[in-house]
């Protein structure tokens, strides 16, 4: 894929979502509900939440793209990331694996490995850290913002695209996207992202929006974070501080067009070696 | 009652709740906790959050009214919901039930008619679709915001409010409140409400706030529902978007007057056929 | 201890947060875990939010400070707080107890009064009838935003302090701060603060922060509640509404220098009688 064409055909799948207005089941957790929602919201899709054991299967099978997120996890919700993830299996609904804090504890280090290995994810997003604790069980995360990505996380990131099949994003200060054979290299957003809590968290239920109007996931991957991060810039006009900051992203991620994605994203290409 | 005394005697409770400042007990999901606290807060009431089924019957005998949201359910939280359901009906504390995605799956269907059969709740606040799968298994939720409110879900309504002797409020461009006899039209409100999480959650702990200062439950729905209807079309001025749009939701709660209510305030009375 | 020192001292555990950025695990209620972690972000610190019994202890093993916060109980996150705090006891690593709504029910109460015993914190914070509740049965609290303080409230600090080799914090108009000896009067804030649900509970956790960098929980105790008033007050400027200050508190907090500190602070000491 050629970085215009990715541009053109992420304005295009915005559009999509705002016609179509798809419903993402969130799995996530209890710290970024709320904005998780509103950032579904201003972005044109519709969210739900929903973990009960006891109707995730139903509630998924409604849903255009699952997004599970290991932020707060306790069992129950970890059976109910497993049940909810087999049934989009199934369904061929696309699932969304946010392994929230991977490394830090061996209870997020082993639900994110057991769910990467049995939900079949369309798209795994995390901060350097936490794509590296998926493959390497000495990476240790500090906290849940860790955010460097060299080469380590790549080859991570590369070794478990092609393991599981399936697209992953190491999310920075540049985005790093592969499907296990070719890069896109995405460097909108700014630092002020960092500044609020779920930012990461956002970016990956944008992605679930995406993948649920594009069958490609690595054009929706690549395409959410090329959209999150320009409303991440768009938002930063003016300096504003962080609580200021926050606001302002879900305004922009309203005021985003599909114009603005053909004008300011910033994707490079590197083609399979 | 005629609409004109609906408006003075909201009026008349909206300085009541701000005299008497209410507690509130709610049990309800956690995408819109904070958000429902702060609404509370800028109302004038003072918010309560207890699920722990050792803890809700004492925490609701403190209260003037109690809300029940089944937006995130688990069976846990459904015990603690009848628990403090009967015991707010035993001491006479009024509930309001919010039946969150009913229709959407069969346990939110299952939990929202066994919570209307078991609580006695004295109001019912739901989207369309939700008031329609309380009395319709074939009624399916298109996720928790849909909101076409047409004649099947005014017959639901009216069916639930004689079933069960409740008042029924049904959410949207119009908000259509039965008390099984009559109807109160409510026009207030702005289509940006729908863009942000929660705000049809947070219209329904209005209405407790209002059911804590005020006996008459059909008063006290319509009345909310008008109030927060308000707040929401003096928010929208100039044009805000989603993330600004929230901020000032909550300093138009805290700015409304009962002034505002006589003259701003738009309802129709539709008398008993 | 004298107060311009107490200032000096602060100044420079500021100017560590945002240079150390220490992790600060909190075991909170849903209601605020999104304004907390924004709250500590905006300081300058690391936020993360873990309850998960599997983890806890793993998770304070990394942290600098541990927050455990019960305004939404229920029994897995009690067996969690507990074991959270006694690893953090071992560990040496400071635990802030917030006491939320102890004496509203009797759920809380016990909690929050095992935990005293227990957990051995290093701050408990809380409002006047909080405290209370700690040692005295009877008391009751409205709701949790109850604030007089009065000689009551101080004499229960005093009891626990010396009980418990702690240090403790009743907020309200004015911040009482106690080591079982002498007292630190802490008189900046705002009045607004009380319209924004959580702020106590961000208090709490800034106090957190503040111990991760500041050996001495006298200093930590009185300093957090030092920044965070000054943050509350600035805020406050041009008399915002209570949606718009709860953004611009953020935001001040994101500013607040050490320049501030020294000359904003208002602490009055009170020598051991």
């Amino acid at each position: 894929m050629i970085a215009t064409e990715l541009l053109a055909r992420t304005a295009e799948s915005l559009a999509r979502i705002r016609a179509a207005r798809p419903l993402v089941h969130n799995i996530t957790n209890y710290v970024v509900m709320n904005s998780t929602a509103n950032v579904l919201l201003a972005l044109g899709a519709s969210p739900v939440m929903a973990h009960a054991v006891e109707e995730v299967e139903e509630m998924v099978g409604i849903a255009g793209a699952l997004v599970l997120n290991i932020g707060t996890l306790s069992p129950a919700w970890i059976e109910a990331m497993h049940r909810a993830g087999k049934a989009a299996r199934r369904a061929g609904i696309p699932t969304i694996l946010d392994p929230v804090g991977a490394g830090a504890t061996r209870l997020r280090t082993r639900t994110a490995r057991e769910l990467l290995a049995e939900v079949a994810p369309a798209v795994v997003r995390g901060n350097a850290s936490e794509i590296m604790a998926l493959v390497d069980a000495g990476a240790r995360t500090r906290g849940v913002d860790s955010s460097r990505a060299g080469e380590d996380a790549c080859a991570a990131a590369l070794e478990i695209a092609r393991a599981h099949g399936c697209v992953v994003a190491i999310t920075g200060v540049v985005d790093h996207v592969t499907d296990g054979r070719g890069w896109l290299h995405v460097s909108n957003g700014h630092a002020l992202m960092s500044r609020v809590t779920g930012t990461g968290c956002a970016a990956t239920a944008v992605i679930g929006a995406f993948c649920a109007v594009e069958r490609d996931p690595f054009a929706a991957a690549a395409g959410g974070l090329v959209v999150f991060g320009i409303a991440g810039a768009l938002a930063a006009f003016g300096d504003p501080r962080p609580g200021t900051y926050a606001t302002r992203l879900i305004d922009a991620l309203d005021e985003i067009s599909p114009e603005h994605v053909v004008t300011l994203g910033r994707v490079a290409e590197e083609s399979p070696g």
